[in-house]
């Protein structure tokens, strides 16, 4: 009955069907139910960037009235908050980071793993309170403790996994499988995925007796990665090329997973999350707190309901105008990964730099909303909002300036330089922060127009993103024709000295 | 320079080669960037995911006191909650279904069509705002017309789309692009699209009349498509062969994107988001809300951060409760889609339910925490919790079921009946909403011993899974002992027979 569907191609458990098949004559040979890991690793991304800007929450709820001037204490209040923030997002990336690397070499999963996976996460998603612990209480070691306790705890559960993973070996990379010496490939994985629980570990007994140094321990595990690669990239420029070979065979002995690329649909995966929730954080909060209450548009607004919301009038530009910046900036990150093939961990960097902006948006929007009325604070509400803006567009332009510079490995060859898409592609990334410098510098020279300003920067912009392929292919002419004008100027001025060069030279 | 890269295969903007040569070579010849739909997909599932589930948010912010019965008034204020909550959640899937749909038409996306979706996305989000102006305000016209309006725009913008993907052709599906009759095809997806809106439009209108009008249409906007499918079934099956055949006719001229199936990949991404927004809900209120104040501390506690924490317990014990439920609902979603190769629209609409049921867990568990301690509705709060698991997982058990019905097109060849990986899914299918009733009774029998049971419960369900692959091991072994016995019994009582029979038949 089976016999004859069998054979048909359909999308099946394994993506690639190669694989699939491989591990599916596994799976009949040792009757345990092996997977493609895709989804897994879809869900972990969802839930990773979640919890990742998640913490910008307590910063966006922070009251402040609107009558009052951004004052001491509530600035250090705010610091600290955002300080939680931008601590949280990086070591959750961090723990992302190990994670995709976890599942390079690991590339089906059965149960135990799936399972294994999600007690991770799990623990993942309770670091971002831990945090917020240690902020509030800086001179408790327990905040410390419970998160240090947390890192070590999901060090192990990866370390049990990838035993799990070099004990069933079917599960691994092909490249391992294949490979003899799948020892040394787990010391240096172990070594790499237990780097960050053991620095974790001595911050932890450091925390009873002297705190500050485990807080320079928990710093280093953010930093390390890109230290031991700063140092790495250092030793090479200045003992030159004998150490650079030595890389090289380095390289050639671990294999295309150890190496620099992250994997770009991962890469992509957690930034459409880390977009799609800051996106969806200021209606979160619109659909809790801005619906009138019955009794109150009785008393006060005389029963009209349409007099009511317009109260809440700001919140909804506000709402509007995020969901607007948010969507074309996730517009401008997805022209951009088309035209990358790979992306290297500086890349990698540079975009969580960006994603930590975006994270920013809602608060920004938010204050935007709160000081829109009667408020001292317009104006840095304003100028907070495009700052973020630039610096969230500016890393985004970096990304695309580093691809650009090994564009033979990052790059598809119809985007590198000189080509029309590269021009367009250039102009796309230059949009937002032109225009929010440009915003910035203008409420401060006019700044009773800043609201004007502000509004009318919103509504342009999605129309100059649609008029922007026209607009370049206009100006792209124009170069042309310049530079074919001025060229056929220097041909004849080439032709007149051509012509005045044999009696020079005679003369 | 880039010649003899442009053959390497690796992983570009076209996610299948052939398809991404094609739409790339009329790049080319038309000058505008087509890409493929895959990551604006995966964008808009994240969001409206998110946005589907957001309306739990004021149901579980519902403030109860834990001292105070469960009251007349306030089942009422969560009774309204809860329908928004569901009323909310049903329309944002329609309106997911509506966008599958849409984008099964067209295939291949320019930047055009990306800033209209992220528009369409745009007021899809503003949706669950109107919905709770409408359940606050029952008898103000204003709350349905809003809502109407902005259905009428996502039609519209809809509407856009597709007259857009069909002037540029080579953006549609590669079966319509070579058929003949595009007009028709035009027309249908348009009806299809448009069919919503109208209903809308009338129910905005009929708002300043007769309310109670409008809100029998926007009940018909969601029923629509599953009652226009159920009447063509009853239809089938009373006029009998005849007009199956005519259908037959009629789903050939039309072509599979028209048919039942929906795209297992978007349903998938779909649950995906829905999981994990849903399992991070509630360290969003612990992060917020749990984090003492230090003054407080100082002053109630003496200083003693541990002694302040202990005091939150039952939030941590509740936030892991649901973190673990989630996950491993998630995870039998996962083996689930693991073995099904096709979605039909019934799967899809229980699929939707079961995804209902679980948006509700983060507001269960929420009461199991407030209610811990010293409070007379703790029974309650555990029963609640109990038949949202049970509904959440019977649903997907019904998806298994459905697909078990039509098994030669929805499922593997290896997951169909009788062997012993269909056995194991029927197992892991069966464990939820056998421990989430049995959990049910035992608390009414034992009632004193009710948050016992419950987090019993809780331990020993994540062991149970590990151990289901063993334990379905034996009983298929003892079954088969069993069944091998008996038919041995039955073989040697057909011999005995048999030598019985002859001097039977004599006698």
């Amino acid at each position: 009955m089976s016999a004859p569907r069998a054979a048909t191609p359909g999308p099946g458990p394994g993506a690639v069907p190669g694989e699939a098949l491989h591990g599916r004559a596994l799976e009949l040979e040792l009757g345990s139910s092996t997977q493609t890991s895709h989804r897994l690793l879809a869900y972990s991304d969802a839930l990773l960037s979640i919890i990742a800007t998640v913490m910008i929450l307590p910063v966006a709820h922070t009251k402040i009235h609107p009558d009052q001037k951004l004052g001491e204490s509530v600035q250090q209040l705010l610091l600290t908050k955002i300080a939680v923030y931008l601590m949280t997002f990086l070591i959750v990336t961090v723990a992302w980071a190990a994670h995709v690397r976890l599942f390079q070499v690991i590339e089906l999963i059965d149960d135990v793993l799936a399972l294994l996976n999600l007690a991770c996460m799990m623990i993942i998603t309770f670091l971002p309170y831990t945090f917020s612990l240690m902020a509030s209480f800086p001179g408790v070691p327990f905040g410390i403790f419970l998160f240090s306790v947390c890192a070590v705890v999901i060090g192990l559960i990866q370390a049990v996994i990838v035993l799990y993973g070099f004990y069933h070996p079917h599960l691994l990379n092909q490249q391992i499988q294949v490979s003899e010496n799948q020892n040394f490939y787990k010391r240096h994985i172990l070594k790499i995925i237990l780097r960050g629980p053991i620095l974790c570990f001595l911050a932890a007994v450091f925390s009873f007796f002297f705190i500050p140094l485990s807080y320079v321990l928990l710093g280093l595990v953010i930093i390390f990665p890109h230290l031991s690669r700063f140092i790495t990239w250092c030793k090479t420029k200045i003992l030159g090329q004998r150490n650079e070979e030595e890389e090289y065979h380095s390289l050639e002995t671990f294999s295309f997973y150890l190496s620099e690329p992250l994997s770009k649909e991962r890469v992509e995966a957690f930034s459409d999350g880390v977009y799609a929730i800051v996106a969806t954080l200021l209606i979160l909060d619109i659909c809790e707190d801005n619906v009138p209450d019955p009794r109150e548009v009785r008393e006060k607004f005389h029963g009209s309901l349409l007099e009511a919301l317009s109260e809440y009038g700001p919140n909804y530009l506000a709402y509007f105008g995020s969901f607007v910046t948010i969507g074309l900036l996730w517009f401008v990150h997805h022209s951009l990964f088309l035209y990358v093939t790979k992306a290297t961990r500086l890349m990698g960097l540079l975009n969580i730099l960006s994603l930590a902006f975006i994270g920013g948006l809602p608060l920004a929007y938010q204050l935007t909303s709160e000081f829109a009325e009667k408020s001292h604070n317009e104006i840095e509400a304003i100028q907070v909002s495009c700052v973020i803006t630039f610096f969230a567009s500016i890393f985004q332009f970096a990304i695309w300036t580093t691809a650009l510079l090994h564009e033979r490995e990052t790059l598809h060859p119809f985007a590198r330089y000189g080509g029309k898409e590269h021009a367009f592609m250039f102009a796309k990334l230059a949009l937002y922060p032109c225009v929010s410098l440009g915003a910035f510098f203008l409420t401060c020279l006019l700044s009773e127009f800043s609201t004007e300003i502000f509004h009318l920067m919103q509504i342009v912009i999605p129309f100059a993103f649609l008029a922007l392929r026209i607009f370049v292919r206009i100006s792209l002419t124009l170069i042309k024709s310049v530079m074919s004008l001025s060229r056929r100027k220097v041909v004849l001025l080439e032709e007149e000295e051509a012509c005045l060069s044999p009696t020079d030279t005679l003369s």
